[in-house]
């Protein structure tokens, strides 16, 4: 039987992972500590692995794909193929980043000014390029954790993950340089891509998987109207899908639903209500695929 | 930018309170230690309170509005302007209850008997008032907790919230009379209420709050029926709201759907598929707007 | 008032059984260590009792019905009334089996060679039964727990619960015969049966537990298509239950929705929206009667 | 090598027991879960039981020696060595006792008053032999769990294990008779004792386990007095072990310790200091052996 | 049988006070839960009791003797009879204080600057106190809680316990003031005192409470040394407590032991090593009456 | 104020190592998650790093002395001072294994087999300072953790840190050599141990750490014995630390105390009881110094 090898990253991202791929239709079982989960689709393997390494496997052809951070890609410099992007939730949609930076009173105000100076960094490669496409050269030492305390007592600059900041603000650091957003990425290898196979069952992954996640941030509203007031709540119901409209059997009133994005019900709602709309409801949903 | 400030209460209501706001379209952030949390509502502002303080600081203006118990509103004797009831779940929708306990051997049978006796409460206010209004006079002592274990060695007689009466009970006490029965109120001041941008503001956030409330015990019940039995299984539904009857495209069916209360489907559900309905099915509800 | 008298399992079926009921529309209170929880049905109380003995209990009147394993009315050999089985959830509709198992290394091939040796079981009831079928003559002990451990020094074999197997062989054993399969079973006394109330009632309440554990699997699947690949779409739901079509008022669409299994869902969304399917949601459901 | 294979009781003794054992210099590692932890005394060798089975596999030669309650190896009916009771705690210094119990209500008064009734217990062996013993005929049934709660629905009396009869009590039962009392008991096989090597190893492992029992319970009391206070100061010391008196070089002082049970400490300190006693220090011990 | 009735506070105090108890030699059951706990000496009764409350109902008699804080007693301002003080833990050594304290941006400098402001606190007594000491009017209100985020949008200023300013920085205030510091203390009525059996048996429970407490932060050193180096290693030793000295039997050496205070351990161990000790040994303490 | 800075490791070492200080006299304050914690002695500063980091900035002076394995010192290839091993208790006495493992059937049998082939570790100096001795050229790969599961998929060998090999065999990989064994150290940099202060100060803490950690292994036996039975008693003691001998006042007994291992007491106590010693009794130590 053929079989497609996926690498999951270990971790914190490990337990959204299973449930967006169990929200998608597959269900892994195994434990946070088993790094060879079972998976209930005979097509499919799974390997964890740290984030930090997937993609080197990936592009090496151990694995055929895998999810990690566009961070990591790039910090290895793999070149693979990008299936798809896959935002976790509404929290997470601000993207992380790799930030350059100092103490609020260094000297250091752009990166002309690293030059001859020490960087600790768990993203040494991501670093260096930076450094290098700036013409700058600097000490890039490898940070085993705790990057953020370590200015100004062991280095001159760090250059860390941050989501909102407020660790580095919290160590009394100032960021001065920004060197890449970053989102997690479900990619695959040019060999996979380039298996008929293996190209179509990827596709369809993704395709769940995009389902499942689009469907955290959507919403079915069901609502009636009298045909008097149809056009004016046709009108306040968001362009980008037109809504399926029913005329009703018995009564010229019509049956309206439509998907919408989570965020805008509490806008919407009360302006259908003053509208005419009557039995207005909101329901979850597990996928979505417009 | 125009801002409406919300005090929310502190402690075991607070949780319940985050969860009901979330339904209703609003995250709060800021765990349960923040006084100050976040809402992603740039037009509102969270401040968090303890239960007995609250309408005090809304009736002088420091708040906009409120939430809290109808009882701690009275206890301040407050003047505000209420908006609805928020009443959490099934399980509560029984009212907390202001009640005069005394030992089950005690010779007080009445609010008369209290003449000239000493009261533990926590809600001075409340009891002051309600002896005023029986014309007794009695030493009201306010109690920072566990009041239930002060009679009789401490005092004579204690006033105490209570749902079910089995916390008195348990310590050998009897309920002699009730003082208030409480529910939770979402309530302003006289000043919002006056001002045209905030009284909009929160009737739409009370139309949002009670949207999701009324939608945790209501469901979507969904079923198929021919012509001959729609009469039949039209009567079995709830009359409060008509159903939506939809007549099918190709085989002389009618497509139903209607939203009842959850309460009632374990009784309709077996008469329903007796009188021929087909493919029922029941689904969840985040909010419901009759 | 008539009461039907129902007995439900203590241990590690508890939580799953008040789940289930509070699905079908019965919410039990009263903690996992009360052996009389409330329900909030007047005309039902509940006994919480061990499953061993449930269904001795059912048969001598005690109860009217109960819950437990098929494996323990057969160890009781109880003359009871099947109503419906119960199967929790996806991951256990694995039958339980009694297995023989002996050490690897063992001489003893098949229950043939059982004869005069020692026997070590929980269910001494079941092991007996089959040794007289068998015709094999050997000491059945009863063993209170950890049988798995107690080959090869203590006795020669042993019959056990099993789902995978898995324990056993950590334990170095093999499996030779399965004595008998289980599963979860709703099952009543024969004089409740006869008692017209009481049959009725327990005929609504099976009815209520299979549509609250059918809608465990299935989901709702709704999409809209053009009438020139209404067909095709047709095409690819299961045949099973004909989906619910409805043309749609103002445009030429047709809007389908169907009830599919979840485990077929992640084939046919890919294969859906290539046929020319729009808006394909997948919707949860609390309770499915077909 | 020789070895000396042990029984430990699984469940709510075994975490006490592995303390107990470290207190006495063995220290047993595998995890509550092992039925076959190690043990760092290699002419030792550990088996988990259940507190039912123990007896039955040292009388049968299995096993050389176990610890379970007097009870289990009553209701076995085993005939076993008794090396030492082990009471692990001040705390359970009561005895569990062996009761007969019946509703608050009932017509039995007494065990004649079993005659042709049913009684429900997890011990048969214990009831049957009582019953027999007052020429009794009566139902016994075993109880899987829960005794108590089957009074007076299921069976007309209960034997049941009861440390303060609370829980009966609690149930609205009463105790008409005591079976039996029990304590842990360290015992052995017969066969065992009949082999010297084992017997002293026994004997030794007995020592240890009752010196780390003891020191639980006792403390050192050190002190320093003058000359003139001597006799007085003696004279409060509980006379069973005499002190340790020693005149110290330099000053006509003279310093006493002695091992005293705890419970009486907080009795002689005030008497100690108040007859010119100083310097009292107390300390807590590991072992005492007298 | 005479009885003293304690009261012990309930809350943070609780567990602390109860091993407190424990370590004196009284073992008090009952659960955090429970405001009647039983204790092992026939003599005692404990009521749990806020420490706000406390001083109040030892004033009046319903309890002879309380444990509570300072400031509670003097909020209440309670003539009671001071037994000693209970400092639970080195970490604790330092007294809570109750302190003024502002916004750091605000006007108000000193007490006099309150004129005619608004103050929020839980110590209503203590603030009216020392508002009328210093002659100064302004509104006291009641704060049910989290007093500090009060200012500025609520009150003016604060008086707060606090132990190291953290939560009041953390909150950008200032403390402008100190009212008062608090310990815990032991106190007992008037009357308790007048009698003669209580007032002795108070004595011995503060006495053996004492020695818990002093046994905290003390040690036990032993040593050895030979007599040329006797005085310089005496030298090292505290001079509080005179050692207990002791010429051993046959070689011309003396055993030393000394209690001292743990906290000058670590200096002079290196000392009396450097001074001919040998043999050097810590030992920890149940109790100490010096 | 001079001031020594001491890094402490971050992780599983972290809690270990606050108790240890904490025994040997120092609290250290601050949480698991401070980098910066706090010490109650203000000669000192405590730095929280990475095990693998510490030596690094040791060497390069930014801390003045650290704690971590010995594996890290050489990995890094640190050219620092050693102080002493810090055994942190009985269970890892067994010191930790850095080793080289490959697959069951891996064809692999010695370093010399790894010609060409690519290793995976954590400790990449290790490794590549292992080849060079063995005059071996490979690949070696950083890995950023689950070593143990990347054979044979990822790479052809691993070397990984073990205790008891458990972890590699349940992963089916065998251990062809052993690269180095580590045990925790205590070390500081050349330029500390040159000034006379530091050095001093380091000698201080070592000492008593090592105290502290001895005391955990060790007890004081006490015991008494009669002029005939003292050279038996004294035969049974361990030779390395003469006993205390005392003669006592009153009676012609001696007194003796002794410093044992825990680890012999449980053959020698039943000996000493045997040869006529009596009251023994085990105390446990927080300190020792030989």
């Amino acid at each position: 039987m053929k079989k497609l090898v996926i690498g999951l990253p270990k971790g914190s991202l490990q337990e959204s992972t299973y449930a967006l791929f169990k929200k998608a239709g597959f269900t892994i079982k195994g434990g946070s500590r088993s790094y060879f989960p079972s998976i209930d689709d005979e097509e499919i393997e799974i390997r964890i692995l740290r984030s930090q390494e997937m993609s080197r496997y990936v592009e090496h052809g151990m694995l055929d794909a895998g999810i990690t951070g566009l961070d990591w890609i790039a910090a290895n410099g793999s070149d693979v193929v990008d299936l798809c992007s896959l935002v976790y939730s509404k929290q997470s949609k601000r993207p992380v980043r790799w930030v350059l930076a100092v103490p609020n009173n260094s000297d250091i105000k752009t990166v002309k000014d690293l030059e001859g100076k020490k960087i600790a960094t768990e993203g040494v490669g991501i670093v260096e390029r930076y450094l290098k496409e700036n013409g700058v050269k600097a000490e890039v030492e490898f940070s085993w954790g705790a990057t953020e305390v370590k200015v100004p007592d062991f280095v001159d600059a760090i250059v860390d993950i941050t989501e909102t900041g407020s660790s580095l603000r919290a160590n009394n650091l100032k960021i001065i340089d920004t060197l890449m957003e970053s989102y997690t990425k479900f990619f695959c290898s040019k060999d996979a891509w380039a298996d008929e196979w293996k190209k179509q069952k990827l596709e369809k992954i993704a395709l769940l998987l995009k389902a499942a996640l689009d469907a955290a941030d959507k919403v079915l509203l069901k609502l009636n109207v009298e045909e008097k007031n149809l056009e004016a709540v046709k009108g306040l119901l968001p362009a980008l899908h037109s809504p399926t409209v029913n005329k009703l059997t018995d009564n010229g009133w019509y049956a309206i639903e439509t998907v919408v994005d989570e965020s805008v019900v509490r806008e919407i709602i009360p302006e259908l209500k003053n509208s005419g709309a009557e039995g207005i409801i909101e329901i979850s949903l597990n996928k979505v695929v417009a």
